[in-house]
């Protein structure tokens, strides 16, 4: 145990003491204790209960001050307002290190008097150096040393490389159930569900997840996470070593809000987490299937060393699903066969097989026999253009599954080093063929479709351990904002940014602006306009009016001093008519822009992963296509380049239909700075440059709105 | 047996022969007999084999003609070059109505002296009046008399109300193989393959499963179609009755070339496939998973009256992950339970349980015993807003699963009418419980996803039908086209439309076209414009430059008599650059009209579905956001407004950003037009509208281009 974090307590304890144990099977307390034994846990256990002397055959004690040996884990599930006067007996014993709390009736109900009830428990636990996990939370399983405090029911003690982590104990408890009803019982090392979160939290478990030896794959379902900047800083340094498979609720609205009222969990914008994830590395699933899955592939088989999946078969309905499910994710290719390969199979196969009808996929027609699977499967593995094969088959009844099976394995033995999954379809029959594969690592799926998905999972690692090694990982600068009396005056006035201050701020920052002059006269707006030159456009200065156009404060393309003088007075008028307490401070006037493409630049302070910048084609495009792409800062030029691109409108800035092609380098570069800003001022909510006219050499940012908080 | 069509003969022969019936299990004609005499098929069976007395324990006969008794169904499982002499056995007997003809090497091999082989058995068997399925084919099954022609291993007689049609054996003996792996084996009525279709096809089995009265719900796996059109004609006529569920290859583009190398099945386009399923009211399923838990789902419950549908939970994270997965299709809403639904509520579940936090979710809390599951569905199926429920489970080790599910099914037992579905997480000990709920028709399903999915096909199949009710079903009528000469003329002349001529062909159809005139020289051109009025447009007319604007042969916003002059040699020399060989016929003169919102309609003829119309913006919005609808034509008025209210863009045109709202009547209208158009003229290969300029009143077409059938 040479491991550093201290919730070893709770993974390694010598001893175990459960209060609350019960023989009564309605009771959790009945179950914990049934688990431990079931588990057959290493250590000592030590039933607490004053109505017994013995409970499933284990000595029982009246409290835990009354256990005459060393306890190092307490594991609790008594009625909330029992638990303080639990904690203090621990405390008082002086050897107690951790304590899961499995009851429920704290922080979650939202109760005031309960929510103190947890502070109190926590306080005490503090004071004498206790760690608690939960309450409310069915609390962790190590298989290592048959650990197991959680009350659900029918789990086996299988040994694995995959960790799981789940912020609902039903869903935890269900991967578990689920993965044991596998072909093999999939194993898993550690699991925890750590509940309200009062001391030890999901953070602080993936922490010990990564730097634990057993641990391969690390699975989690969560609902919202509260600190995604540290989050996804623990992410990053996981991802060399191992996966990171999560499935988050979320894809929808109405899953969005179900899973804001599910123990008050803090969810913010999917669109956002999906972004941070595919950031990192981390493999977001769709479904408890898919989770489910991708962890078992994961587990079982080596990453590919590129993304072409050749798809084998004798079965063409089957087979052609899988391709088709492959199709559906873009960074998948069909191989192509070599010639040689091509030639080694059809010399082998009968002859009604299809080879090369369609791109790196073969049919070797019904009539294939268990040795042409396994010499077709060598075959293709052997060829250079390949990094992975989904083998499926629907075996005719004259065929053999075990003794095809067993060929296959013996084609494998080698390890090419290549990862193949399987799915044989279907029925009893060839449940024991699964078996003998998986017991041998190759991942077995129900579907052609869910075999191919697993394994264009694994391209997806591929791809993202690849991008790891992006040697632009330099990182932009700080930049010493010789503008920051600007944001401290701002707030001390407890408004946001004026237009003119965002303009000088950004442009300390290098982002090119329009020519422009802060004027509170028509005589000034007229001399300005001169030294600017015509056309220029006058916009409103009030910090009481955020949206300009909607205002009619918003005058373009003037043309000379009278327009100038009309345009002038009807934006205060149509200002004064939007809100009559608004104060006017002025009228900005800027050079009138040639016309560009417009883009959109913004940033914004996400309350799970703080500064995200957002980039996007500007008026309908973010609007109603919502075409915009995310990324949590900083961001380096590489990731910025990378967001343009992966825009569906990116074809119009290179070009498409004629229109001008637009200078990638000077919007990526403008990124970068807009995440610069956000990092360097912590101050800044929001920012939202809109828009961003880009030219063939150039951008320059037209409207610049920067919001503070100042609430 | 009232049914009238002939393919009873192969549903329900009194008599079998199998010919290539044998001892050796490694071969089909073995297996055919056992699953003949494994599902008890309750008529005659002669096995034929010329080294055998007896074969699993019957009477085995050297050919055909030794049989004495009626024959009326034959399945011939040997060497291909040897089916013609059996079928002229047959043939010759005269009491033969029906071969199945299991052996390749036909057709689907291409080799020249193969396909003759199958001409050739063909002709004698309609010679005879002997209908064929297959060959190269699995047959057919009938729970019903224990019928079963396929050499599928290990599938159970087991009626029910589904009957299955597959263009792939295996994909179709996966589905058996695995409907019968479900806690309740799922029950077929029929089932067929069909093959090469060398005499009957899908179409016509389609047909036969449509008068069936066993067959509630057709389930199918497609990789494509030969007749599109009568295909969906005799499915619209199925679908008030019954449910049609496909699974159709082609979602990706490896997927439709994969597809297109198997038996050589014609593709397509997918995008028309889906528009054409959607319009008749096909349930199009993405997964083999969703196909059978879909046709699990139609065969076990009523249908919704509405799209509201509930989820019941004691589990937070899988009962959101099921809310979730709702979401995603946007049809279903989540309901506004009453007043009174959420106080009986309350009154009956534990105190921690949360009833209205996020609209139509229960979390009924882990206290929740078996009874709170079963009372709380029946006020939740009381409530006048809900149209189904969804109760997803995560069962505690201290519940029952078989009193839960006991306790449940007495609550359906009132049959409510909505449909209900079910998730019970998981393992091996629920299994029991399931199939208790399955057996009383309750669908249950693995994960709440594909539970949530599920019910979500149901309210697809309600809309359907309720769709199915529009009372706007009035077809356009055909007109005289008084302008059909113009077709005729360019036909002759092996060319396309001229550009004046497709103008006169659509004004006839009623489709509004700018001012325009046909001339020969700069002088008439000058006149033209003269009585038009300026700003014109000119564009060349040539029967060899399809793609003007590439050539360099249009010239927008011309405003004079000398800019005119200019244009008008410009275009021609442009036109004679790009292609020196082009027969230059004159130059266009057309009205510049005034700037509007680009649409585009567009019309084809689809080589599965005949004339399909295409709606979409123009410009970008088609080319690079592929933001276009296609609906196969005829087209009524009301299904013209629900294409142009489908498209993404669709805020575009009622006035998003402060662009004007246009006329959808007016659009609507000339889809309708150009659908009638193609119809009338099936000469017509393909009508490109582009753009349509749409108005607050009014559309325009600025320019067409009609491709003839020249081939």
């Amino acid at each position: 145990m040479a491991m550093l974090s201290n919730l070893d307590n709770f993974f390694y304890p010598q001893s175990v003491a459960v209060v609350g144990a019960t023989e009564d099977p309605s009771k959790s307390g009945h179950q914990i204790l049934r688990n431990l034994l079931d588990f057959n846990f290493s250590g000592e256990i030590y039933p607490v209960n004053p109505k017994r002397e013995n409970i499933l055959g284990l000595k029982a004690y009246k409290d835990l001050t009354s256990i005459p040996h060393s306890v190092e884990l307490v594991v609790i599930t008594i009625p909330s307002d029992e638990v303080p006067k639990v904690m203090r007996q621990a405390a008082d014993r002086g050897d107690v290190r951790a304590a899961v709390i499995i009851a429920s009736g704290f922080a979650e109900t939202k109760i005031p008097e309960r929510v103190l009830l947890q502070q109190e428990t926590v306080t005490i636990a503090k004071e004498a150096g206790i760690r608690i996990i939960g309450p409310n939370c069915v609390g962790v399983i190590n298989t290592a040393n048959g650990l197991n405090t959680t009350f659900a029911a029918n789990i086996k003690r299988i040994p694995g490389n995959i960790s799981f982590l789940s912020q609902s104990g039903a869903m935890g408890a269900s991967i578990l159930a689920f993965s044991q009803g596998q072909p093999i019982p999939m194993g898993f090392n550690k699991w925890a569900h750590v509940g309200n979160q009062a001391d030890v939290n999901v953070l602080e478990v993936l922490k010990y997840y990564a730097q634990d030896k057993g641990t391969k794959v690390i699975a989690m379902y969560i609902e919202g996470i509260e600190n995604g900047r540290e989050f996804l800083k623990v992410v990053k340094e996981i991802i060399p070593e191992k996966s990171v498979v999560i499935l988050k609720v979320g894809r929808s609205e109405v899953g969005s809000s179900a899973a804001a009222s599910h123990t008050g969990s803090i969810v913010g914008s999917d669109q956002v987490y999906s972004a941070a994830f595919d950031q990192v590395g981390i493999i977001r699933v769709e479904t408890l299937e898919d989770l489910l899955d991708t962890t078992k592939a994961l587990a079982m088989q080596p990453l590919p060393k590129g993304n072409r999946i050749a798809v084998l078969t004798e079965a063409g309905g089957p087979g052609i699903a899988a391709v088709d499910e492959l199709g559906l994710h873009s960074y998948i290719e069909m191989p192509d066969f070599t010639q040689i390969t091509k030639e080694r199979l059809k010399a082998i196969l009968p002859p009604m097989a299809l080879v090369d009808h369609a791109r790196g996929y073969v049919d070797m027609s019904a009539a294939a026999m268990e040795h042409h699977h396994a010499e077709a499967l060598q075959i293709i593995l052997d060829d250079v253009n390949v990094d992975g094969v989904i083998l499926v088959t629907v075996l005719p009844g004259f065929l053999n599954p075990q003794i095809l099976a067993e060929k296959l394995l013996a084609t494998l033995k080698e390890k090419p080093d290549k990862p193949v999954v399987m799915c044989i379809l279907a029925g009893d029959w060839v449940q024991e063929a699964c078996s003998l594969l998986e017991e041998n690592s190759i991942p077995t799926f129900m579907t052609p479709e869910r075999a191919a998905r697993s394994i264009a999972r694994l391209v997806q690692r591929t791809i993202y351990l690849n991008r790891a090694n992006d040697t632009d990982t330099i990182q932009p600068t700080s930049i010493t904002c010789t503008e920051h009396a600007i944001i401290s005056k701002a707030l001390a006035e407890k408004r946001h940014l004026l237009e003119p201050e965002a303009i000088k701020l950004i442009t300390t920052y290098g982002l090119p602006t329009v020519p422009s002059a802060f004027t509170k006269t028509t005589e000034e707006a007229k001399h300005a306009a001169s030294s600017i030159g015509y056309p220029v456009v006058l916009k409103v200065v009030s910090p009481d009016i955020l949206h300009k156009t909607d205002a009619g404060a918003v005058r373009l393309n003037i043309c000379n001093d009278k327009e100038l003088e009309q345009a002038y007075n009807e934006i205060l008028a149509n200002s004064k008519r939007y809100n009559s307490q608004a104060r006017i401070e002025g009228i900005l006037v800027c050079k009138q822009a040639t016309p560009g493409i417009e883009t959109i630049i913004g940033g914004k302070v996400d309350p799970q992963f703080g500064p995200v910048i957002m980039f996007g084609l500007g008026g309908i495009f973010v609007e109603i296509f919502k075409d915009v792409v995310f990324r949590v800062a900083p961001i380096t030029l590489n990731e910025a380049r990378t967001m343009i691109k992966s825009i569906k409108g990116y074809p119009l800035l290179v070009g498409a239909r004629g229109k001008m092609s637009v200078s990638i380098e000077a919007l990526a570069g403008a990124i970068v700075k807009v995440s610069q800003l956000m990092l360097d001022n912590p101050e800044i909510q929001e920012v939202d440059l809109n828009p961003v006219n880009a030219y063939e050499q150039s951008i320059i940012v037209l409207d610049a709105r920067i919001i503070l908080d100042v609430a």
